[in-house]
């Protein structure tokens, strides 16, 4: 059995390692921390884990190195989770990071965005977590940096149309997406109460998210080179789910294939993403759970643009399940397991 | 007391105008026609109303013109308001279509989108209800065309940038608008249930709304040459409310203005426009049942991009508020008559 | 016009009385306090009340005597608000409290449930404040203690039932409550986010809420005799809206009228309580945002058994709104100005 | 592996079979009938289970018997189920009824409120599916009528009361339940639809639900007497999840154990019902998408009055997870099987 830690395990992203983790048959979790829970056994505070975790008690975040285990995931905040991590890989340790911290690969571009950097000679041994686009790196990493919810959504909608270099890059590239509100994390705050959220919608952030950086670095580097992009989250009021809709020109046609085909065929292999059928468009609801990404097509060829949809759990694809994704892929499992249930849709 | 009558009245739209014709006090409901609940007393049907419509039936649509009323509201479906409302405004009354009939200038563009029109020669005499670009029309009008829920967001969030031709055409205009469920109407469906809807977020008739024309046509209106957008309509679970995010290009500074403070300038006088503080941006629920369009305004001078966001609630400003504002200035009253309560908010 | 002030007016029932109170004929706000937002714009953080109180500022609540005003709202927690109070009752202002400190009037009780009383003395001079119960005494109340949320649907459901005599008190009463998650206040707490309380439901507080004597003095008020009842508050995801489910057993028949027309007849003349048609149920959506409690009446004559369902808004008739109607009665005025909106419904 | 047929599989119950039953590694489904969708790929209609059962089409309902099937899951409607259940034992086939077909074992009481039965001679033959309390009967059975969603949770609320004898049945038995709506079927219905059960609640069926009969029977068994109980089921503004809060009072004291460890003793070796630390209560939420049932207990010793609320989800524990929980005894495989996943929470 792997022996697993989950650091910052009271958190959505750390409950939902939790859950799913319940039943991956070769890893055990020895060790869950929490700040504010410490000492309280984990079903005590979250019933739904009970008959799960009842020996497991959340522990102390301070001793991070003495985890004794084979594999870390880190889902501590940014700015913390950088030098925890940096200190667990330096022990030999395996580390998923759910955290921004390792994702960015250009250390002046992460300080702009989210301060000086504590651990940054670790940014380029890390290896950013994206499956369907750097899976073989992945396998031998010692440090996998998770990708963000939104950047996973978006970069899955557009990578066939920019791999090719179908993307007319001097037109518009916008991708407007909305999140359901455990995208926020789990905290005291009116603005994410019930009361407040219910019943509403709004953006946020407009033009200064933190994750367009990362989804501009991973389309650029598909690309070859420099892709901008316009970007807007919104609060959804649903608990889990991103749907993205991405809005791109092209500057030929894609040859043979339909721009549809061209999506089956970049997916075809690939466990996790499931191109729907032409003239069908995903449904946050019917990845809910799961660790799919559902993408749907549009393209108007008399006008050269592209309408792309995509759809996942923010927790499950956009953060927990895509790092046992990667876990399994460190660790030499095969790369579904544990991921293989039926999203539940409602 | 101005006599009205409501056709169409158990759908949303006819129970918004009943609620809030409620506390008009120059106005008296005397018709309202339900095919579904004919012969049963409005509160018998709808317990909300108790104690303000007790006397009133649902009576048998039938006989449309004989309503002796001074004006119509039609929520008949569009295909069947065209024919209802030809004979009405013949017979003298002045009428609301809240329909699509009437909307689109050009009968051509509407035999594409809708079906043969059976009352295209009335298409002329019919004002575009939008009060914030038509005002001095519509008081004059007998047939008033109610703007399309989408239509209202998205036209007004553009409307300051089009006017003043800083719009560069040539680049996309993206429109990505997000709608309650009422929007869909009362009906029984699948599709709209409780179950199918909560926790989810999706695309729907992408590349294909016959929203979009109406919204084209306003705009190249107010820009003096055609108008192309890209729109893409999205099903929110929430009840009310529509968010439009629309992104737009412009060729040009706004001068001495700022964006923002061009968008303060053209809504100044308008009663139910609030332009918000710069920073601020619009969520829908603090327009909730109200007649209020909230927008905000981002404004990128480098790249010169402007993302601007409108939330209205699609029942009120995008429907029955709006038809009973228009009501107000066809019948010389305040135009902002019933329509001064707060939004609900929560 | 009446001069009022609210105090906590930045919490769900000071926001409620800033929103039906934009549009009272009689009355102006001249003051808000808000420790949180205290020298902030009401609009700035409120947007929905943008255009009525673009003048108002939140104020410091620590100079509550100064508030020049004729009547005063407190919706400070019970706690804080007895010793304001009793302030402003000693400068001649007259209260509508909205905590809970001036409801019991059995001092020991009071201190049971809610630890000592700093303004015991004028427990006996304040006025429960149900319209329907005690409409001559709030009339020339200087002290209006406003009714809980609870209380108001429980009493209203089994007051009827109880004052004619015909509960069997030798039996249970059982009192099953739901509420939506604006009764448990405005504030930054991880069990009232969207996360948690979406998709969920749950009792709490289970045979140990503070509204149960409440409930059981104003009961044994109109019984002449004690009353006991088993109550339990449910937390309904839900933003407004309080259903009561009552169970009670009687001890004869209802004479020549039915227990339906016994509450009809009961209510005849209550301008904010209706009595649903035979076989009818209240629905919480259906005075949604209004002043009205809505009853619903099912007698089993052979088991001589009553389920009595009420439905208020629990932020209107359940505070606010109740505390505007008592306002409108201690100030001479019209007991429904400001009040007659119907229910949004949707 | 046994070949399983899913009677009615385009319904919630059918639906949760086939999500369940996609991870059984025992189980393989062959069949799907859908009277509605017949002729088309499960996942075209349903992309949520896209991957899963790509190769399996809904069939034509009618001809039932030829299914070729070890096991038969019936969700057709009661009235329904009875001839097709009949026809599926009389050919030897295993069958789970999730209708309420065979519940109730009082022939007259089912005609009373279901209709006359047209296969009344096989109501002795079925065992009721409920495993905590006839677990040895359903190994042997040939036909499982599965319990309905509000009497598991209700009976499995009561049971360990009533069988020790402490339930004092000269007293009113409340039982007081919540249902999602999902609990109302998968149909188009203006009632269920979304925009009139958000942010709503209410009872229906108010004395007059068809579940009464049910739960009365199998707590009459359990006390050895004739039990009688007040129930009204309301509806819930969520997907999954029933809640029920039963009021009872007691004749004695339950000896050395609390109340409370009278429950734990009674469920201490069943698998699916967590009771919960003395002081807690369920949320409907932390049993979502599982088996499991949450029971909390409180006591009151003075007035010998207990409440006991238990949460189950409606469509699993209530419906298709205890039905494959019942087809696990009746084909002799762990009980647990493919319904290990914790609850999702969120």
């Amino acid at each position: 059995m792997i022996k697993a830690a989950v650091l910052g395990a009271s958190g959505y992203t750390g409950l939902e390692l939790l859950r799913i983790l319940a039943l991956h048959p070769e890893v055990e979790v020895i060790k869950a921390t929490s700040r504010q829970y410490k000492g309280l056994a984990v079903p005590g505070v979250f019933p739904f884990l009970s008959e799960y975790y009842d020996v497991l008690e959340f522990s102390d975040p301070a001793k991070f190195l003495q985890t004794g285990a084979d594999v870390v995931f880190s889902c501590l905040p940014h700015g913390t989770s950088q030098e925890v991590v940096s200190g667990l890989v330096a022990s030999g340790v395996k580390v998923v990071d759910l955290s921004a911290d390792f994702r960015l690969k250009d250390l002046k571009t992460f300080n702009e965005w989210y301060g000086e950097h504590k651990a940054g000679a670790l940014i380029k041994k890390a290896v950013y977590g994206l499956p369907e686009l750097h899976r073989a790196d992945i396998k031998g990493a010692s440090l996998v940096a998770n990708p963000g919810c939104y950047p996973t959504g978006a970069i899955l909608a557009l990578a066939p149309l920019v791999k090719v270099g179908l993307v007319e890059l001097g037109k518009p590239v916008v991708i407007d997406s909305k999140s359901g509100v455990s995208g926020a994390g789990r905290g005291a705050s009116i603005a994410t109460s019930f009361v407040e959220v219910a019943g509403g919608f709004k953006a946020y952030k407009v033009g200064s998210h933190r994750h367009t950086p990362e989804i501009e670095q991973e389309l650029s580097l598909l690309a070859g080179r420099g892709v901008s992009v316009t970007f807007t989250p919104h609060l959804l009021p649903v608990q889990r789910g991103i749907l993205t809709t991405a809005y791109v020109w092209l500057n030929g046609s894609p040859g043979p294939e339909s721009v549809h085909g061209l999506y089956e065929s970049f997916y075809a292999k690939e466990p996790f993403v499931r191109v729907m059928p032409e003239g069908a468009f995903p449904d946050v609801s019917q990845v809910r759970c799961s660790n799919y990404c559902d993408i749907g097509v549009w393209y108007d060829a008399k006008e050269k643009k592209a309408v792309v949809i995509s759809a996942i759990d923010n927790l499950v694809k956009g953060a927990s399940g895509q790092a046992i994704q990667n876990m399994n892929l460190v660790c030499g499992l095969d790369e579904t397991t544990a991921l293989q249930s039926p999203p539940t849709s409602i």
